[in-house]
């Protein structure tokens, strides 16, 4: 396969993997459309996800940023060791969000190694996770700061 | 109508109206069960909620604690000449939520008091609002914190 072969192969396991374990967020429409080692981009849509404003729910928003935490996990450390786990989520409102929102979260290459090597000696590791939610126009609509938990299968 | 008429018309009427207004929060079962000047209630079920392991998803718990924000600035404020806003909202997980999850929030008298002159005067006031989520066994399941601001209709 080629490396785009496997980029459109990846995505498509991560949201076969949503739909079959957050059922909720496949109905919203909560989509990964880039998923790499440290960076991840979830994306939603209006439809069927608007107030009587016509601005996207706080709830989704909410969504399509959280669930990034456990897709980033996934596609950055070794699944068949460790899973995430989410302790708390910030979400700050920045704009209403009339159009297709993508959230785009990053781990650097320090963090990955940092929580890599604490989870392999401790069994578990922190990690803190931003994600920026703009709208087609690139506007900021809201932003959001987790802190989730890797952990070994069978901790 | 006898008080608890009133209570149940004002539930069914809150109820439909988040089913127009909010209706991916409906689409997920949460619906308002208390509802009184400074104090409300909401509800959510594990069904269509959960995820792989049986707990209900974050931005499930996320919404059922977020609506509390808009539904007791309705029935606590004159909804003629206000309405809520939410600005940020903080989640934190505490255990998992595998049974129905009620989710209670409470303005004491002298905030509603103070919340009301400040919007009374300068057309707007905020407001923090604490949620706290409980399962079938009366066990926290999250608590979120959520900046709210009541706004003039026209501003």
């Amino acid at each position: 396969m080629t490396e785009t072969d496997e980029a459109a192969e990846r995505l498509t396991l991560m949201n076969a993997g949503i739909e079959a374990m957050i059922p909720v967020a496949h109905r919203m429409g909560v989509r990964i459309v880039e998923l790499d080692r440290g960076r991840v981009v979830g994306r939603v849509e209006p439809a069927g996800n608007t107030n009587h404003i016509g601005t996207i729910y706080a709830g989704v928003l909410f969504t399509v940023a959280e669930i990034l935490g456990g897709a980033i996990a996934l596609a950055t450390f070794d699944p068949a060791r460790f899973y995430p786990t989410v302790r708390d989520v910030t979400i700050r409102f920045r704009r209403p969000a009339r159009t297709t929102v993508h959230a785009t979260a990053v781990l650097a290459d320090d963090v990955i190694e940092a929580v890599a090597a604490t989870a392999e000696a401790a069994g578990k590791a922190d990690f803190a996770l931003t994600a920026v939610l703009t709208d087609a126009d690139g506007v900021v609509v809201a932003t959001t700061e987790g802190s989730y938990q890797l952990r070994s299968h069978g901790t």
